[in-house]
């Protein structure tokens, strides 16, 4: 016996379940603001937490400062129950026991913005159109939200990003960018004056030639080492949980949220040959301007915090040691194929062949 | 605390090195037959391994049985201390320490396909073009050679697919067609008559239409559960290992080794919509042609034990627990990159920028 | 002026109309046999066709001698006055006035192959799923035939091919074959013993590797000189209105029938940059086995005429100047996006967006 | 003969010859500026055309004035005699013989820019890398002049997008863009104030989305009719010399420039399904926001005249009547897939083959 031998698990991803150590008592609610067709939903979300669950509710101060909420008798008493926080001023990352999102994929990924360590469980429905990241239908809120509460569910563990986006000293106009951090959490000082910012993603890390109408001109790379240039509209580093989303339209293959990887995709590559790739989840990776490039690039987190990175500014990419975990409706696998078809109509088909080849 | 974790700990690719509980004494040497400009290249190499470091070198009996060898007298003596097997009557899984490759990455495939159990690691030496799987030169081999018998080098763990094809008797045919099992190892008899074959794969399983020139219809089922159904020239289900030939062919996007996933990629789908998908090793796969299909497939494992899958009968895929530990160049992460750029060109550009936009 | 110019005329393809020398008196009806569903509207068509029309109805006779017709006291008048032939064996080319198909897309593949000259106008009913070619539903059948014989509809010319099959001699073997020239037209014989083929294809020229497992390597030149090798499954030659049909599953992009040019698509290529390229309709093109390969390749022509290609055998290919005129519903714009959304779901969406980018 | 007949002439490219009516007397030589590597060729070549061929000399003012050009002792008598112009102030399009351009393939773009009627032949040098659109060489500049001069070379004619810009007014902001015109050339006041801008395209018309991170979403109707909503980065509406440019890097088939067809190619669409599509040069295009857009769009053409298109702009494309002849090396054919090869790697493959199947 002198070989090496494999992995002696393989995890099985329909095994992941829900576990409560603790009854969950304190639950954030997601809404989207200013759409008018969330509110009602919202309103009996809420007063079924607190009053059928004995729930605290945390929501977003402006949430209920939507006049449309404001202006709503009905709604009065219930309002003073809530507990409200403000973005990047009021930190509840250790109150919350699990979150509920109301509203597309953008309302899970504005969640995930909130959390920039360990993200409680995730309910998220879906109000409007299914989005990957939103499996439940509201029709039936009330058993599906005591299945989660009963820890009777699977999650999904997805995984995200950390973004560590480094810059350059270049005095004043960096400095008064900077006050501009949101969630960022600024890192210790720098030496030589630079200035690093982290972000935590869900779906992808996207940089690209921004407003210039030039071909941006980015090297990647990876563990240390220059793996490729990419000449072209950009390049997007995603999570497999991205993978379904901006990264399909560039043309990767889709990879389910279980397997740990990291997917590279170019954006209209200028190259004929240059195919997406998947790493393993373990490397880090570094993105910064070609020596050659002559115009600058820019850079969004989730489709936000879009930033301009010059020459010697960098962008490093982990695997985030805090994942999202998704709940789900039925199990990651089923849930995952019922978002391809429906969000992204994969291989849906008419019954009928549609081209025969012949006659007999 | 009631969140779920996430994994506390993830691989680093570049880790792996190649250990041996004690000095190995017996190598495999494979070579490919017939290629005339590999008999110089054999002959150094087991000279080098039987006389300067004491080895015990098994070769398959027909290699030397190639007049070439046989009609050569200053090979006489040498040959006499080969120990020599038979495919398919001899098992010499537990005699072999390491193994030697020659030739291009077919050479490693047939290597593969000895060990239907733990394969030892593998050095493989590419003589022609430069392959996936075979990343070494043959220039110095002396001292290549010596660095991994002294256990100094990276390995990759390959993943491989356990791939068990069930037939519905009928009859003489298949009884027939079953005597000539090759390397598959025949399972126990099942229920109604069944016939089952395995196999482990170490680039992908084909299902295609064969010879008709119509298209195939088949389904994929993952863990018990339909997932799509193939309408086209057929659908790949492949290793990451196997991401960078066939499956590549077809569109896929290439994942390195050290990813735990299988790969389903559609060859010339027939819906528009019918993209490759990244799913993780541990599910089980399972195909079959599909009840509306009015002609059989065809199955093919590496290239080899080509075959007729008809109605009733099933190809199921799961990863194995033996995976091909590789040996490395550098590291797997290097050899991965070097390997797509000399074997697929990926993303090589010429320097200068070659469609510029304007005129300032 | 020392300048040369461009083209002063574009064609409007939206003015391409149906024009009758004389009024339309005989019509062949194109049936798929064995397909009970299509008896009955086939029997109302022709019962209309020549009791309130005074058409000369001309059919297959392995039409009539489905037993499901032969059996059918109440269509026994009827039977009688057809015009009946075989294919192969009666040439009808020079007597029909229009042709209509009952079917699928290969009810009109076969209809264009037994015309290897000029081809009379062509009305495509689907029954069934909708086809690219069979644009007309047999709901009102009897107004749209209307229309037609009255000469009040548009008709898109899609070109065809002329597809030359040049074989080496190789003794009995090859006669053998060539005895089965189905409606090919043994051309003139050749210097050196060759035997030469002729086909009019409507959709494509396949060159694949046939019930091989290893690639096809096939040279093509483009008007005498090499312009590419293909190294994979092999290389689609089609027409515009082939476009839609294979190459579209092997990744091309569609090109409506209207467009004086041929496309040539490779299937799976082993190359990442061989992308699909399309040439002028004026140019010749020419396919052989590379000398290098090591294995034959084979064709087909509209999926049918399936042959072995080897060594010193050719397939030269032009455009036709006999296009085959296809009437259509509406215009040749409208009636080929309505296609594309019907048979191939082109860029179908849901009404709402699906992946929203932010909370916000 | 009640049958509609095909064309009865298809063209063939390599017929297409350069012709003179006289002799050519003025020549246009366009030089990127600010490119050191460029004057030396730069001044070999005027010093030829005006020494050695009596040949007048345009050339822009910019270009003399540039630095290296005025300290440059040697160059001054022949300064003298060139005439030179402004872009945007002089006319010149009906005093020039032919073209010369020094540079890539943005110096052809520009060339293009500067006649947005007739264009006289063009002759482009690459100086650094090859480029589609540049294909002679430098080294023998004064053999291959004389064969041009005494008419003797082939000449593809690249068809040109005929592209009308209308905005809707908005007051004062919309007046001052518009008196940036550049080479639009204004038209005539339309109804409703709105403004008109008329552009001749060679390459490609791009609708993205801009700076913003949002996707776009904009109609696109084919001679008046809605035929698809591209949601997604943009649009690209290529001409078919354009199919190898921007298109090539968002997926399109490569279309060669004798083929009359605009190309309509999604960029990163948010669909699936959604292919690139060829239609005959004939149609008129039409692009115009969503209504249900929340974003406006962004316009450029053939990389410069950038400007925002908001809700009631539209983008009107035609093939133009005045394409641009360029002067071949060989000839269209051979040309065009020169430069596949060495500007694109297309299908560019190792000699041997890379990864063989098996052993034996």
């Amino acid at each position: 016996g002198s070989h090496p031998h494999g992995p002696g698990h393989i995890q099985d991803p329909a095994s992941q379940r829900l576990t409560w150590n603790k009854s969950p008592k304190s639950v954030l609610v997601i809404k989207k603001i200013r759409d008018a067709s969330l509110l009602q939903p919202f309103k009996e979300l809420c007063m079924y937490l607190m009053e059928e669950n004995g729930m605290i509710v945390y929501v977003e101060k402006k949430v209920l400062e939507d006049p449309a909420i404001v202006s709503d008798d009905n709604f009065g008493p219930v309002k003073k129950k809530f507990c409200t926080f403000r973005e990047d001023y009021d930190d509840i990352s250790n109150q919350i026991d699990f979150i509920i999102c109301l509203g597309g994929d953008g309302t899970l990924l504005y969640a995930s913005s909130l959390f920039q360590g360990s993200v409680p469980p995730v309910m998220a429905f879906h109000l409007g159109s299914l989005g990957f990241l939103t499996p439940f239908t509201f029709e039936s809120f009330q058993s599906q939200l005591t299945q989660v509460i009963e820890g009777n569910a699977a999650v999904v563990l997805r995984s995200r990003l950390k973004v560590r986006v480094v810059k350059e000293p270049r005095g004043k106009k960096l400095a008064e960018h900077n006050g501009l951090s949101e969630n960022g959490l600024p890192g210790p000082p720098l030496e030589g004056g630079k200035q690093a910012m982290q972000y935590q993603v869900l779906n992808e890390v996207v940089i690209d030639r921004g407003p210039s109408s030039y071909l941006s001109n980015v090297d990647v790379y990876l563990d240390g080492h220059l793996i490729t240039t990419v000449q072209g509209d950009g390049v997007i580093v995603s999570t497999p949980t991205g993978s379904t989303a901006y990264a399909a339209a560039a043309g990767a293959s889709m990879i389910h949220p279980n397997v740990p990887a990291i997917m590279i995709t170019p954006i209209c590559p200028h190259s004929l040959s240059f195919r997406p790739i998947v790493v393993p989840a373990g490397v880090e990776l570094k993105i910064m301007l070609s020596p050659e490039a002559r115009n600058t690039a820019w850079v969004s987190l989730d489709g936000r915090k879009r930033q301009e990175i010059r020459h010697g500014d960098s962008i490093t990419i982990t695997t985030s040691c805090y994942p999202l975990p998704s709940i789900c409706v039925r199990d990651p696998v089923s849930d995952w194929f019922e978002s391809l078809a429906q969000c992204l109509h994969w291989n849906v088909r008419k019954k009928q062949a549609h081209f025969e080849e012949e006659e007999e």
